[in-house]
């Protein structure tokens, strides 16, 4: 499927409204499980989302859109969270992600984005050239991720209550050496 | 994680919020997404988490309390939902799906399950002997682990579109061979 902003907006819009209808209010154990050592709870993952809308996907489309000679991302720190977070609690970082999220797509309209502006590019510390349209769209892909990330560390925490029905829930087996 | 009766019905009861927000009025090219032939859509998921709510986890508990002298399940039909909702709309799914769910829910609490009630066996067609907790557990392991494969059916539509960022977008390589 080719890029297309307004669906790349309207799923990147539901993704603070999902988080807090799946994870709103859910017993402390829930929040703070994980799938092993260095891997991300659901508290984790709402930080990171929020350090995703400070620190990656728009400050990174800024750089883009400034066309400068050496239009270089700054390396991202996948750990900002932890530091940044400690103390806080799990009810108060969902709606912050909700309105940073709802600001920075906001921004990204207020920029009216051309064709032309979408195929502009940005250089990836490791990854190299890649375009606004590509940022964007992984933007939208990272969100996927990370929902589907909360799921399945949800799920792990019943793998031994459902007994011999295992091996028909794969989700239980996804990702046995879990990345963080 | 032990298997925890509230715990597991709020997570139960959430899912239809999160699909809704997820996928609710989503352009129909995502709603008719797969990652691959002979898997599902968001759409079939739906139908299909809606044959669960009719056919299978309730229906099997049912069959467990009755504690009969064989409290064999029926075998379950993966693929019912593919012939129930030719025509229908996936607006008009959503709420029947939210609609069953919490009748099912209010009949779940209504059983006022002890710990003993819990530790009732039941016979699974292939898993053979598994116990009323276990169902339950698996009834909610089956829940997200389907709203972690419609991100990743929704995510994988743009596999083309992030260009260089495949690698540091994992869920865009999960399940290459895909199940329904």
């Amino acid at each position: 499927m080719n890029f297309n902003l307004p669906h790349a907006a309207t799923i990147l819009a539901r993704t603070p409204g999902t988080l807090q209808v799946l994870l709103g209010d859910l017993p402390e154990p829930w929040v703070r499980a994980t799938e092993g050592p260095d891997t991300f709870s659901p508290f984790d993952v709402v930080g990171h989302l929020i350090d995703g809308e400070e620190t990656d996907w728009i400050p990174r489309a800024k750089i883009i859109l400034a066309g400068g000679p050496d239009p270089r991302f700054e390396p991202y720190d996948r750990f900002r969270h932890r530091t940044r977070n400690v103390g806080r609690t799990f009810a108060s970082l969902l709606p912050e992600f909700a309105g940073l999220r709802a600001g920075n797509l906001e921004l990204l309209r207020s920029w009216q984005l051309t064709p032309a502006m979408l195929e502009l590019p940005g250089v990836h510390p490791s990854l190299g050239r890649v375009t606004l349209s590509q940022l964007l769209a992984g933007w939208v892909v990272h969100d996927l991720g990370h929902i589907a990330q909360v799921t399945r560390v949800l799920a792990k925490q019943y793998r031994g209550a459902v007994g011999p029905w295992v091996p028909y829930l794969p989700i239980l087996t996804d990702h046995e050496k879990p990345r963080s």
